[in-house]
């Protein structure tokens, strides 16, 4: 069919113009010489509006309404879905719009990071409010049907709406606050933060384990950057990249959260190569797959009676003579705090709902940005019980909004359930899943993965997907009952 | 003048996506996963393909039909030129011609790189004959007058035609082979294939000698790769790359040959920053300005007399309790050898004479790529006295014809001779040069370079830059004089 030749020759270009915009990205956080910001700056300009235009094509939006009446394969009918809704996306917005919030981001990304340096909210106050107008005019162009902040959510998740959020915090809040109220601990950890653990055996061990999960360093490669991050360059080019605090374990939990990222997408179907399909569905599966391997198998007991004698071997001062117990007590500690990318499980979920329903009121115009910091020092004395954050520690902590991001948030704790109710399915199909683990055999786990979620890239929709792997829609059940498990009844590796 | 801001603006967009493919071709030689091949060159199909779409779209032949007339300064005139220039050899090249061109010579460089480590001419046989025939095909797109190998000279040094190259052979030749039967060196020189040099130390001392001579590290970086080069992402973001022998001087003369180079780009005027003007020349007169930081300068006394103590302490175990002239006597040699790039500056060019007649019968069809070994080494006995030569260390040894890079290979002598010639201008204007740099005063040097060559970026034809700087045209002369007096009068640094 002449027609669907076509689309895969427009997915294709399309696709390598987005991969070389992602080496670009990846190049500026890990590589760039500083001077070069501005150069980098107008190449993303240039390549940006090189795709869009490819995009708003008359050409390709015939091709697409040939193919839409057709009888055509599971995969040719996804990237024919694909790419009619980036189609869209990009038609409805106009160029002009476009540029100017692209222009407005920017500059507000280097204000944030002053604001949050000199803890300004006042700073970037301005910005912000622009942002939050300019994103509640896309949402009209971008079209909802009765609340705006919908075409945000769909945006980052594709049929993601606002009473699905609600729905699922609503099972998900009283729990988590409930547990946070009985579980904190106040036991004495081990003193990572006193430890120094060197630099290049950190490197060499992040290495180590990126390996043992499964992951082709001949399709990829780590790298050292400022915030830990995993993209893709090609189908044979799947990068991550980790950062090494010299007083943290937190080196061992990014490789495992990029390394789940990538797996996903180093399992990819090579019959996708270099097309739409040759992504993960979703931010949320996306985060599904890192959150897996971080947490669920990478604070868990199995994991490490296979791999603590390797760690004690890597950082002997440290280890040689600390029990696997104390080790594992210390990662699984839950200890409310301000700050959400170092929260422990049980509260993670609360750093969102808070970002949600800010996120909600801003889109609604029932919050105005300027009342934001008392909201948050609100919520978070509400939800966390935490008192006295400062506003760089707050409202000011992540970069999304400046990035005029809102829907995004969402994503993370969708990625949160739908790891656990995707475990769930993995253990009922292989209940041996926790002896497999505790002698380093991932091969199986992986190909499990492999077989249901990875290899078909985004040829499903993230629901239609969740039903398809686990028979049931995404629900917060099998996260509460693996949290349950974890804290209440103490039972490892287990949902 | 609309027509003239239209035109800078097109020139802008061109050049971002020339840097982006620069960026991609730097990855792809420094960084890129091994198996990611296939897809790097899928990427650089379609964005050489989008270039050229740019660059034939009529509407860029009517700015420039507008602007052909009109009276227009003089960088202005030289945007108009280049750009002209450019998309006329774009025009008589089809898209699908250059795509798969683009395709072809992508994967032939990593199927090159194989053969070589393999010494395996059979490998790469079929990629070079079809790298010849599209060649081929290429000249009669292009278009010549009598000669093919014309239009891939024209494409390399404008204007430069075979009989030029001819002419300046036929008065280099005879008098280089007779140097050579007289000056190869018998005398015991420094064994240093013997000794092994730290790599960290090497990268070090690469570092430091860049830094010496005025490479700016906040708009570059040096990486190691499996053949040095250099290269420009954006008009503050000018890359270089060597590498490190455990056992060989040779990253020295990589660090001063590339570090030349870059330090010419990074001297191209700020207003001409990421145009068609924000370029070096031309490949050859880009090459006078490595060859003189290489060996005219690098190899001198005076630079040694300044840098050897920097030298004994980067390398106490070898350098220590060598003398200076000794040190000197080595890297100034006369030793003809296989390797172009380890070539002595007396038998270089005879390297590239070897090139030059083989690339022209290829051209002309006079020879045939699989007879290329067996001419390879008879050529190699007769001009240098070389017998015994692998194919790895033979024809094999170069990047360049898996690049498709035919006529390139004339630009190195183009760039040893004006060298010299403008070495000659530089002393003329300094007289008191050598002291200059006998205390590593650079800036003097430098700062002549930059106001007379580098700062006019892309903006005078090669021929005619020389004119400028030099009062003349390119000769032979000066560089024959050069090394007469090096090698027979045995004056230091001088010409």
């Amino acid at each position: 069919m002449a027609a669907l030749t076509e689309l895969k020759k427009k997915s294709t270009e399309i696709t390598a113009i987005s991969q070389v915009l992602s080496l670009m990205q990846w190049d500026q956080e890990v590589i760039m010489p500083g001077r070069a910001a501005a150069d980098r700056a107008s190449q993303f300009a240039v390549l940006s509006g090189l795709v869009h235009r490819l995009l708003v094509a008359p050409e390709l939006g015939d091709i697409l309404r040939v193919l839409q009446g057709k009888k055509l394969s599971v995969a040719s009918r996804a990237l024919v879905r694909v790419i009619t809704r980036e189609r869209d996306q990009h038609v409805k917005q106009p160029e002009e719009f476009v540029c100017e919030f692209a222009r407005l981001t920017s500059q507000a990304q280097t204000i944030w990071q002053r604001a949050r340096q000199r803890d300004d909210f006042a700073l970037f106050l301005p910005y912000l409010e622009k942002i939050v107008t300019m994103s509640r005019q896309r949402t009209e162009y971008l079209g909802y049907e009765t609340e705006p902040y919908d075409a945000l959510l769909d945006l980052h998740e594709e049929g993601l709406r606002t009473v699905d959020v609600d729905r699922l915090f609503a099972e998900l809040a009283p729990h988590l606050i409930t547990m946070l109220q009985n579980l904190t601990a106040h036991a004495p950890l081990l003193p990572a933060v006193t430890w120094t653990f060197d630099r290049n055996a950190q490197i060499a061990f992040a290495e180590k384990l990126l390996a043992t999960i499964g992951y082709d360093f001949h399709r990829g490669r780590q790298d050292p950057s400022a915030h830990p991050f995993s993209t893709s360059i090609g189908h044979d080019d799947r990068r991550v990249t980790n950062r090494y605090h010299p007083n943290s374990l937190e080196f061992i939990f990014s490789a495992l959260h990029e390394g789940g990222h990538a797996l996903y997408e180093q399992g990819i179907a090579r019959r996708f190569a270099n097309t739409h399909l040759d992504n993960g569905v979703s931010l949320g599966i996306h985060e599904s797959q890192s959150r897996l391997w971080e947490n669920i198998i990478g604070r868990g007991k199995p994991f490490w009676e296979y791999l603590y004698p390797e760690l004690q071997e890597a950082f002997p001062a440290q280890f040689s003579n600390t029990a696997l117990a104390d080790f594992l007590t210390t990662i699984n500690a839950v200890r409310p705090g301000p700050i959400r990318v170092e929260a422990d499980e049980v509260s993670y979920n609360l750093h969102i709902l808070i970002r949600f329903e800010l996120e909600k009121g801003l889109l609604s115009g029932a919050i105005q940005a300027r009342d934001l910091p008392a909201l948050w020092r609100e919520k978070y004395e509400n939800y966390l019980g935490i008192t006295g954050q400062t506003d760089a520690d707050g409202v000011l902590q992540d970069i999304h909004w400046a990035h005029g991001s809102f829907g995004y948030f969402p994503t993370y704790t969708i990625g949160n359930l739908a790891a656990a109710q995707f475990w769930s399915a993995l253990r009922r199909d292989n209940p041996d899943c926790r002896q497999a683990l505790a002698v380093g055999d991932f091969g199986r786990l992986r190909q499990w993965l492999a077989s249901r979620i990875y290899q078909h890239g985004a040829v499903y929709q993230p629901a239609e997907l969740i039903r398809q792997v686990t028979g049931e829609e995404l629900s917060s059940r099998y996260f509460l009952r693996y949290l349950d498990r974890k804290y209440i009844d103490a039972v490892p590796c287990s949902s």
